[in-house]
């Protein structure tokens, strides 16, 4: 059975694994990344990685059939190039791709990581099971990341910036988004979003809260607190929810995905936060029509990213693109 | 060099077209639809009308290599039925491809109207370059049609309900919208939608404007008082063409198209409601990558159903699957 590994490019730390076709994971590593020491020096951590998780798998690297890379920053998909990557000092422009395959032996392919951690859950999480051929996935962490999936393809667009769901403007003239725009559903529904709007509330309501004022909440501190009954913190978690049930409908009316998935620490709330999300898609929903989307939190957890680079590799190898 | 027949089912009218495989209209004819007859002599109409139009422009209907019909309602585009079309009775769950393959001899595809109307735009049409691949369509009429085509397919989404760009919702909680959601962009930007917002500002405000009161205006005025300088008039068209430009903005944050096309009757107002457009799209845009998307008025205005319709029976022939 073909073997494939997986590079997860992260600013701080390099993961990789070693999957089978079925993206079953056979072995998985963490290294620094050192991304002070520049882009050289990273993808020698990188390929010197790829060597190391090929050995723990009880494979020779040469053995292996493709390497797949998720990268942080927008990507030349033809041509295999970081165009920008603000937390990586020398990968503007840098040609990983082919350094990876020089550097290895092996051929690879490069995906935008929140694209390949999608690919992942379509892959052999989530939605893996193979009558589900289109999906969208929102990973609620610092920022909305986002990977849409379509008849089986990551939707890249004509410029490589598609499939970035989390800056949709929900709320025209809204919150003001790390991106620049207003409104965009990371200003409301991102994890770190989430706990500063509960620490505004707390700030500027006289409303009671069991919140601590004068501190910067968590948003782990706003689902337990909102779990716990606190009418504050649980207002901030219904509009969270509120908001995710209506980038759910813009989700099926642009796309119409047969599963929306989601991501992130945030969904360890559980129910608490799917049934509401799925109360406000079901609210907002038009009537014209029966939406039949299941919104599904995500299986893979941080394994998400190394898994869906092996499998962008594995599908890319076996579409004779590899 | 192959021909296809064009066939645009309206609620009144049935209009048909021939074109050649570049999507040069060779003729074109209308007739009505006679809907309240009943869907099987609706059928024969159409049949009898595909027959004329092949006449019309010197071809036997047998030397025709395929039909296409863009029909209203959600449609099962594997099985080419018509699963609903409230204006028109009987259609309900109709085979209607082959019907009208039985009719007339020929192979037909089935394609929903707005999506057909898109890719006439796309393969004859404002994007017609073949370097374009990538468009979204937005036709501003009683509501907001919609069609979206990727990488040269038109995307139907899992359930036949994907490409329904009028339905994102852009305000939570606001206006109500013919589909039964809130705040859809249909519901402040449709011509309808347009002219209902003006009627209720000048019925409602203090403020003092051009336009008559007590009266259903058009979005044909509103457009008239608001290009001879009346504030209330303008307010209302820069506040469309506000949800427009942030309407293209989550277009591309989804899908990075090449071109957003817009058809429908309000484009005749021209450079004075592209600019402004342009001009909401640049200021709420992020600031994290630039953006490189064309607006654009469509060009085949009318007909653009009936060439799309055609250019749907092309694209499936040259791709095997007519």
């Amino acid at each position: 059975m073909p073997h494939y590994i997986g590079i997860d490019l992260g600013g701080t730390n390099i993961k990789t694994g070693v999957i089978d076709e079925t993206g079953k994971l056979l072995a998985k590593a963490s290294t620094p990344t050192r991304a002070a020491e520049g882009s050289k020096v990273v993808v020698d951590v990188m390929a010197k990685a790829a060597h190391d998780i090929a050995q723990q798998a009880g494979l020779d690297i040469s053995k292996v059939n493709g390497i797949g890379i998720g990268s942080p920053g927008p990507i030349d998909f033809a041509k295999g190039i970081v165009l920008d990557t603000p937390n990586l000092p020398g990968f503007r422009n840098a040609p990983l791709r082919d350094m990876i395959a020089d550097a290895t032996g092996r051929p690879a392919v490069l995906e935008n990581d929140a694209n390949a951690a999608a690919f992942g859950e379509f892959w052999a999480g989530a939605a893996k099971d193979t009558a589900i051929q289109s999906i969208a996935m929102l990973t609620l962490g610092t920022g909305v990341g986002s990977g849409i999936i379509i008849d089986g393809e990551i939707l890249h667009g004509s410029a490589g910036l598609g499939g970035e769901g989390g800056h949709m403007i929900l709320v025209p003239n809204g919150r003001l988004c790390g991106c620049g725009q207003r409104g965009c559903l990371e200003a409301y529904t991102s994890a770190s979003h989430t706990a500063r709007r509960a620490t505004e509330a707390v700030a500027d309501t006289g409303q009671k809260s069991s919140l601590p004022r004068n501190t910067d909440l968590t948003s782990e501190m706003v689902f337990e607190h909102a779990e716990q009954g606190d009418a504050l913190a649980l207002r901030i978690v219904n509009e969270t929810a509120e908001y995710l049930g209506i980038a759910c409908i813009n989700l099926c009316r642009l796309l119409d995905p047969q599963m929306i998935v989601f991501a992130g620490g945030m969904i360890h709330a559980g129910d608490f936060l799917f049934d509401k999300i799925n109360a406000a898609f079901r609210k907002h929903a038009w009537t014209v029509a029966e939406d039949h989307v299941a919104i599904a939190p995500a299986s893979l957890g941080n394994d998400a990213g190394l898994i869906g680079a092996g499998a962008v590799a594995a599908d890319a190898d076996r579409k004779g693109r590899l």
